[in-house]
């Protein structure tokens, strides 16, 4: 296996061959997805990050790597400040970086099937005021320097049953060709995996951690579909579901496809749709609308059927948790265990349901200090031990059929010290605070945000990541458009209004550097709330991840009653929904961590 | 006096005169003001609008007149639904209701010395989609049909003493001359009338409420700068003042001495300088950088001098407020006070302190439903009498030369009703979260908003306004770049990160449409705070006014300890500094109102 620094060294000579100054590398796919089946992890074959957001941009003499608060830290461990700096966004960008670094008159590369529309435009004027030039590729150079790249998955599709998905296929695109009816438009591209899955009640297994299919689609105005799939993954019994409406496509035939839209009307997601798919349709006399994908915003709220699905999910998984949690109650004091054992234990659990597909995300297993890398994955180098009087952070979740879950919990291993004690109280007041918002109809995400930090605040703290994302449906544990966040540059989404029937999660967290880390995350869904005298349509959360909260290292003086009432309520419903799923031991110890504080 | 309709005729034709088929008709002047000289005042001689933001837009058959959410009652009640319909931004615009409602290939007429860079872009294109046309008018239209329109104000200039204003104009311009040498320009164009009056120290009386001179400026990379101002405004005392390194012209000469910057490289603010500036640059052949107006963030940073000032203007102005609600206190209850008199009386004692220069403000004098109207204005037609059992609603504010006020009380006469005195307690527990709210560097504005909502959001209850705006010294009572706002479109503002020195309202509100109306509003300096092991420098806030809060309007059973505990260390205060300027019956009655809740 080559090094990081041979692989630099040959892209660098794969650019000079190309008569290329420069050349991005972002992390995503052709679809924008945030994870990418294994042929397309180009940015970890080069640099050796593993995070789940980043970009890196190389120079003749200079090459960085760019990554938000998230992965300050981590992506100083994973990629070697030998040959990468390491630059921060949102104060810096690519496109600012380049326009600053690039030579005068230089060529930057980048690979139009990987980078938005609105990227490429934003990255031309940064690099055309330098009098640098932005050039599409037509083949990307890293894939001429990787020889042992892999080749695309060949998973077959499945089919999602209707009771889970809770709408036909055909109802679905029928509400998109309404959609382009009232548009007066032709048909619209999908290429997010996760709207193509959800639109016609697919799944498939190509990437890491989210039941989607490599694929193209286009939803046309009279309800059929053109669906761009290798045809050996589609099987009889998706072929039947899908039905005569939906044709079957090569994959590699979309873009020819495309250009031969002459005339056409097409809608297309700037956000969604990479800039090659706007060439394309612009090259081939389209007339292209720049629209939001139109099944990102009925995906993102969940209907009965959806809702009743995440409910058992979730109480399959927080019983699966809370074993595991027990289990860690037992053995991590003994010691022995260390973050590889745990999160392998706790996969295990989760398998023993019967009914884990896939995790929603690699499991976030950070021991002491390791709990402060916020999106901290374990390898057999950092492996730490659990050691008495440490905290110890879990982050996880699973890809049931009926839902996906998302679920941090914090745990003390012997005796918390009283900042960890009182760090913890007000990461959990915050989220309580959260839990407990009730807020009218078109309330943004960015506007409940600073409730789960205030209490942080006031104590001169904070944490450098978004409070809240979207999830999916058996789909992406990370899913648009609704977050909650801060708002403004480097936190886009806070700006969806909330609706009811949406799912996000709920996590506050604190990261003492090298010490350790807090974050406290359940999932909650969008509700309808109502209060006397109300003039106001209002909304509220429903909790809906069930597993114990570490009762040790919760500060009762910090908790107003309301907070403390709020975790007995919660306790008394994770005693109600795992109890009656765990045995013996295990339930006697779920008994006593739920009682009231 | 004609009528508004013939008014709209008169114009209509001249319209039709010039070929054109619509006209723009925002309430700014040529320098983005909020308040505006008479000269100036064309949509209220076309409309009868009084409020203080709002635009009017004219096509040949139909006219719209545009305001938000503090204006939904008032311009019901000012212009007429026979000639105009009603628009609310932001759910629509200008340029998208013009774009929908102009005749295809139709000329709409702008005069573009009165209109943004930004607007005009974004009205171009709005029109063009629809195939109508933007047009730039030489003369404004209305002013050819406005035959007793009043001469611009020739009031003369003030020195504002380096004393009160902290720092010399010559420091001032230097700090300008600075900023352009760092950015490589030779001039930077001011066009707000309230950053002339900051950069240079000196103020005048040509608008309303705010202490401006009509001006234009140019400040040099060399520290000099040309000042376009009548030169009769400026006296002897203005001329030593400003001395040999301020140039004066005459005001019209702006435009052409703007068009003989051939190869110069100038900034100009596209939010604060109107497209005309823009225009009359690009054609002399300029390079100009589009930058924020240089004086916008050190003016809104109070410096020490500044500050002392505006706590001595706010106890003398609270002194004066509460002489106002103790006479109100004795006299509302016999009958008698209506909307008129009590304006006229606060403005009495406000004018007793023997140290207003104006009001910073028409004072929004509302009793009962007239309260619920945001920015209600009293006229002999609306003047209502202060009855027992109902709210009195007062906003008010005066200019100083140490500083400007703001500040609004909320007043029972008789026995408030049961949702009276929670509604008012919400909103004065949403008051005290901001107040006590900390922080860290780099919030902006739009993530405090949501601290003062939460309760009443809670139940069922909202205010459709922002929560808080800048204030100047001896300037603009609203003024930029800092605002506590939802962020997102409409709530401009909200974006500015907070600095220790920005004075900004707290100033939550309800309203019951054709009942009652609630706001509790104090200004509240942005201060450094600290916390036993802060990993952040925080900020947090200092009330900065000081008049008694209604108490037989406090449900205390609503107010936790902490709440209680901010009331009464706030009249403790209101005690202290106010107190001591009382005698006799008024010390007695502050002493009450001020006790311990």
């Amino acid at each position: 296996m080559s090094s990081y620094a041979d692989r630099l060294r040959a892209l660098r000579e794969e650019l000079a061959r190309r008569r290329l100054d420069g050349f991005v590398v972002p992390l995503t796919d052709e679809h924008m997805s945030e994870y990418v089946g294994a042929y397309a992890q180009r940015l970890a074959w080069l640099t050796g990050f593993q995070g789940s957001a980043g970009v890196a941009a190389v120079l003749p003499a200079e090459a960085a790597i760019f990554t938000d608060g998230r992965y300050t830290l981590q992506v100083r461990e994973q990629v070697s400040a030998d040959q990468w700096s390491y630059q921060s966004v949102p104060q810096t960008s690519v496109a600012e970086w380049l326009g600053e670094h690039a030579p005068k008159g230089g060529r930057i590369g980048y690979d139009p099937w990987l980078h938005t529309k609105t990227w490429v435009e934003q990255a031309t004027r940064a690099l055309r005021d330098k009098g640098a030039e932005l050039v599409a590729v037509d083949t990307n150079p890293i894939d001429a320097v990787w020889p042992d790249r892999p080749l695309p998955s060949n998973a077959r599709l499945v089919v999602q049953p209707d009771a889970l998905a809770g709408r036909s296929s055909a109802d679905k695109r029928q509400e998109i060709a309404d959609w382009l009816i009232a548009r007066n438009a032709d048909a619209t591209v999908l290429s997010a995996l996760d709207s193509i899955a959800w639109t016609f009640n697919v799944r498939g297994a190509d990437v890491d951690h989210t039941p989607v299919a490599l694929a193209y689609a286009l939803v046309n105005s009279d309800g059929t579909a053109d669906l761009f799939v290798a045809p050996e993954k589609v099987g009889e019994d998706v072929a039947q579901h899908l039905g005569n409406a939906v044709r079957i496509h090569a994959r590699d035939t979309f873009a020819p496809h495309l250009a031969g839209l002459n005339g056409k009307k097409v809608a297309a997601d700037p956000e969604r749709a990479v800039s090659a798919i706007f060439a394309t349709l612009r090259d081939a006399g389209a007339t292209v609308l720049e629209l939001r994908d139109p099944a990102v915003l009925p995906k993102a709220i969940k209907n009965e059927a959806e809702i009743a699905g995440q409910d058992a999910a979730q109480a399959r998984d927080g019983a699966a948790l809370s074993r595991f949690l027990h289990w860690l109650s037992i053995e991590a004091p003994k010691g022995g265990v260390d973050e590889i054992s745990a999160q392998t234990k706790l996969r295990e659990f989760r398998e023993a349901t019967g009914a884990l597909k896939d995790l929603s995300f690699d499991t976030i297993s950070g021991a002491g200090p390791n709990g402060a890398v916020v999106h901290y994955r374990v390898s057999e180098e950092t492996n730490r031990p659990l050691e008495l009087n440490s905290l110890y952070l879990v982050d996880s979740g699973g890809q049931y059929q009926d839902g996906t879950t998302d679920v941090t919990r914090t745990v003390a291993i012997g005796e918390p010290t009283t900042e960890m004690r009182t760090r913890f109280t007000l990461v959990l007041k915050g989220h309580i605070a959260l839990a407990r918002a009730i807020f009218p109809q078109g309330t943004r995400g960015s506007q409940l945000d600073t409730l789960a930090r205030q209490y942080l605040w006031a104590a001169g703290l904070d944490y450098a990541h978004g409070t809240g994302h979207g999830v999916g449906s058996f789909l992406s544990v990370h899913e648009g458009p609704q977050r909650i966040a801060p708002g403004g540059s480097g936190f886009a989404g806070g700006d969806e209004p909330l609706q009811a029937g949406m799912i996000l999660s709920n996590e506050p967290g604190y990261y003492r550097a090298h010490e350790y880390g807090i974050r406290i995350e359940n999932l909650v869904l969008v509700e309808p709330r109502d209060a006397p005298g109300a003039e106001k349509k209002l909304l509220g959360f429903r909790t809906l991840t069930f597993a114990p909260l570490d009762r040790r290292l919760i500060d009762l003086d910090l908790l107003t009653d309301e907070e403390r009432a709020w975790v007995d309520g919660y306790h008394a419903q994770v005693a109600a929904i795992v109890g009656p799923q765990l045995d013996g031991a295990a339930a006697d110890w779920l008994r006593i961590e739920t009682a009231p504080l």
